[in-house]
């Protein structure tokens, strides 16, 4: 069983190293890119899309092309456990998605997919040896087409010099940076 | 010269691995990362900002232990080349930036910057090595107290099932998810 062109083993450890720990959702993850990539026409490019900002995100970013930096990947805050990877000239692609009737056959996965039982009291290794064992099992797979204009992320375009700040940012933004009106996340 | 544990090199052919290209921004942004680190407590543990979406995210996720899923890494859509590393549990950091009076005495990375010649026009060679020459020097340091209500993720709460399209999604985000709450990036 491989994931990508690592084994197990080795993604769990290049996750580790890359996300901190072999996260579960990360293991799973690697799974849902694995289906995608295995569904899409070899040698093309694909952009990435993860409906959520947790885990997933780092399973596109180490299995495929596709980082935060370099925009090929939009997350987006659902709070669904889904990817879809597109080509995108035309927007079509594939969306894998943790399929919740197939989940009930793993019942340590489903429960702490669901949180049924506080962390403390979940069975560590028998929910990553179900991880594994499930596999692409407790997945599911249907055909997208992504509108374009809700994946863009723009061009910055020209920059100018705030006024508050002297820091450069973009003219798109207005009279101000941002920062400067009034998103600021640090404390003056 | 080196970038974290890397040298200079070896960091720009992980950029490349990992981005697609040993992109501009994220060189510049390896120095960004690296003066942060060198300027913070060993040993102890940062959560990271980066004000922009473009480039920067990548050296951070490469260089520091936060990244997109694991949720230590806040992104900004301010479009300004900073960054700032601080500890979650008082809020004070230091915010790394380009210093656009430091910027003016490398031509060819001001250029690129401020996007004052067509692409074609650039001389790519020249900007490199400009870039790696000037090193931290076109950079300025400040410190910060950042607040955390700004950079928090929150919970995901319980899930439920949505009505219309049946999968689980957050309870907090209401009767639907927020892909049938027309949020959706897919074409129907």
């Amino acid at each position: 069983m491989n994931i990508g062109k690592h084994t197990y083993e080795d993604y769990s450890q290049i996750v580790a190293n890359f996300h901190g720990s072999a996260a579960p959702g990360l293991m799973i993850g690697g799974f849902m890119v694995d289906l995608a990539l295995k569904n899409l026409p070899e040698g093309e490019f694909f952009d990435a899309i993860c409906e959520t900002p947790s885990c997933l995100p780092d399973a596109i970013q180490l299995l495929t092309p596709c980082t935060t930096g370099n925009g090929w990947m939009t997350v987006l805050d659902f709070g669904k456990f889904a990817i879809a990877m597109y080509d995108k000239s035309s927007g079509n692609g594939i969306r894998i998605f943790l399929d919740k009737d197939k989940l009930k056959n793993w019942p340590e996965v489903n429960s702490w997919f669901l949180k049924l039982k506080p962390k403390k009291e979940q069975n560590y290794n028998l929910l990553m040896s179900q991880i594994k064992d499930a596999g692409c099992s407790i997945l599911s797979m249907q055909k997208i087409r992504v509108n374009p204009e809700t994946v863009s992320r723009g061009k910055s375009g020209p920059s100018t010099i705030c006024p508050l700040c002297g820091e450069y940012y973009p003219v798109k933004h207005g009279e101000k940076c941002r920062s400067c009106s009034g998103e600021s996340p640090y404390i003056k």
